[in-house]
């Protein structure tokens, strides 16, 4: 059994073995998407008491209300005391550099005024409520709660809610305190399609939000997916990706553990690297077969590498990049000299890490910019998570009685040519005064 | 029978009279989602083949190929020159305006470079490709050409591809016009569910798309909710509505008309007027009863008034910008002595029009805005359609060496607390060479 394949671009079959190579197919599971229609018909039609019964059945979590179900924020904080110093500092430190990343994105409102004095512009505001999504259990990421709630309240939104699945009453300390740094406003222990239900239509017991955010597993995702409209929705992610472009200068151990680290969230997660020099790919293998059996996770690894990883022997790094923005990566490192020389022919990938020191990894958690990123080739249409997800404009047209009778007369031409006459009449009517 | 609605805010029943005139449930028909279903899958595999059998069926025009159904540029510029001149003057300076607006929507890459040498930022880059949607037949639009292929110019997607079905063959003159003044680089005289699967997937002769905009029937509405993750799509719009806020010193008849013309939209559209003034109300009632028998579209108009409008006393304007935030409504129009100063308490609305000579009609053709905007209450979490849509952002993220150092340990700390050993080796690499 091969630990990667090799492909070569040279090769007849390679756009065939690439597109094979990509091919990811969502498939819907029939039986998921039954239980959570009927799950947030039920929420929807019941609240609280539909949202009780559902954590008394997958949580094994007894509560008499909701209110029962909410975390004080004393929890957050003494949870934060009480995490060891290193990990707080991280978590805090952590926060400050995404904030400060993200308060570069926040939008403005703006007018401008034409020559007839008819005022122009857009008006930017907050979303009032977003409700965050945290899996609990073995996936919990307190990563993820900082990456979700931190734009969201730089964008200015005025309640961040949390909610979370405690399976069997366990709360995870370090999710709460990074929910204490992140500026989370409340959290309830409710998670899985009921939560979002509760979130997006509300119950006695809570608000209901404009938009949910976070990853969960596939009842969440498909949940999400149902009352998308009702409120708004972030993307609904695909497994992880890294495509990494190497001069074959970089360390080959550096390159084998960036690939790891992709291919050690899942079995699924895919990670690509693409370097002209065939000795080089020869030693990043080596390295892979030396370095796989010391890793904890080696078995996610190996399953994600044999499976969906892959070694491509590329003629020049001008065809990586091309090849780069065919696959439009969530992750793509350039681990090259020049790396900006290679990054301003990067059309489509979700975050570029550049440099040999660089590495991924340092994206997920602390460099500042976001880790929630478009996966499966949607980063040639999406953008990664940022504050102008939590923020949404107004046009604003505040027109002079000049700009009335001229706009009036187009306005009422353009109409009465779509066959519709009482715009015509409306545009008219101020025409006829301004004039 | 009533001409339209009255409502009081001081009646204890108002909050739930209110929630049944907005209650609005996009039913999914089973049969069109079948269908729709089906003819994706068709396309998707046979490709040209089904594309020409689909449009042989639905628009009874003959074809050999593909290429035979493309729509040439010759054509489009013949369309403009043989407009009546007031027409295509109109046009010419509507566009103009709309692109002057989205102009200033337009975003930058942008990058600084932190106290260690670490440089982080943003790239924005326009979309390769984008597949624009017109209908055919009576709701042939020339400005939703304007409104959806102009932005994407603006943002430089370098080709913008037009369908449109063409039953009968007959060729809509405003819509090949339109689409020669806004810079639609090709067009094919295909439409329908099988136009939407074309542009998502690709076929021998259409290149495949990243983003598809434009409205269409349900057919095409519950294609393009299926394409998506494939491609980019813009909102699903409900009906259209309109809520303006008025203190009672508007003519009656300007403010009648424009409840007319969001009304003669479609059956389904809204109009709903809110002022603390009941005798003002009675006027605008009175004036609604004599101008109603005058309209072209008086049934559509009747229909949509009886059956969706409302005329509603309210306190005073500042509840009814809180019943405006409530609503969120798509188009709001501030028609009163200082507008500006009840905007600024506006938080949700996909257009605000101030002042009495801003007629929401001016919006829909040339002021300068985009005409598709939030519908159904999404003004809430959603903007209106515009650059930023044909955009997209990659996050640049380039260490130093002394960066790697300082943000490896952080990286490393929290990554271990995530159980994620791969992520923190890789961090550390970099940190015990940069120290």
């Amino acid at each position: 059994m091969t630990v990667i394949a090799r492909l070569n671009t040279l090769a007849d079959d390679f756009q065939a073995r690439l597109r094979k190579l990509l091919a990811f197919d969502a498939a819907e599971d029939e039986s998921i998407e039954r239980a959570s229609a009927e799950i947030l018909r039920d929420v929807r039609t019941r609240g609280d008491a539909a949202l009780l019964d559902y954590t008394r059945r997958f949580d094994k979590v007894e509560a008499d209300s909701v209110a029962a179900l909410e975390i004080p924020r004393e929890q957050w904080q003494q949870a934060l005391e009480a995490l060891p110093a290193a990990q707080r500092e991280a978590l805090q430190a952590a926060a400050a550099r995404v904030r400060s990343y993200h308060e570069r994105q926040l939008g403005h409102t703006w007018t401008y005024t034409d020559d007839d004095g008819t005022l122009l512009g857009q008006k930017v505001t907050p979303l009032d409520r977003v409700g965050l999504y945290v899996p609990g259990g073995k996936a919990a990421y307190p990563s993820s709660v900082l990456m979700n709630a931190i734009p969201a309240k730089v964008a200015g939104v005025a309640e961040v809610v949390m909610v979370t699945p405690t399976p069997g009453g366990a709360r995870n300390p370090m999710v709460l305190a990074a929910a204490a740094i992140a500026g989370v406003d409340r959290a309830w222990a409710v998670g899985g399609a009921q939560a979002i239900g509760a979130l997006a239509y509300g119950t006695a017991s809570i608000t209901p939000v404009d938009k949910i955010v976070g990853p969960g597993n596939a009842y969440v995702a498909s949940a999400k997916r149902r009352v998308f409209g009702t409120v708004g929705i972030d993307m609904i992610a695909g497994p992880s990706e890294i495509l990494i472009i190497c001069d074959g200068s970089t360390p080959a151990d550096w390159i084998a553990m960036d690939l790891f680290s992709q291919a050690e969230h899942d079995e699924l997660a895919q990670a690509i690297l693409l370097c002209p020099d065939a000795a080089y790919l020869d030693q990043v293998q080596a390295a892979i077969e030396r370095l796989l059996p010391t890793m904890p996770r080696a078995a996610i690894i190996g399953a994600s590498l044999g499976g969906r990883g892959a070694l491509i022997q590329v003629r020049s790094l001008e065809e990586a990049c091309a090849i780069a923005n065919q696959i439009a990566p969530e992750h793509l490192e350039i681990s090259t000299e020049q790396p900006e020389k290679w990054a301003e022919q990067i059309r489509h990938a979700g975050a570029i890490f550049m440099g040999r020191y660089s590495s991924e990894a340092l994206g997920d958690y602390c460099a500042g910019p976001n880790h929630v990123l478009p996966t499966s080739r949607t980063a040639r249409f999406s953008s990664p998570l940022g504050v102008y997800d939590f923020q949404k404009r107004s046009s604003l047209i505040q027109v002079s009685p000049a700009g009335a009778g001229k706009l009036g007369r187009l306005a009422a031409t353009l109409a009465l040519g779509e066959g519709l006459p009482a715009h015509a009449a409306s545009a008219q009517y101020r025409t006829d005064s301004a004039t």
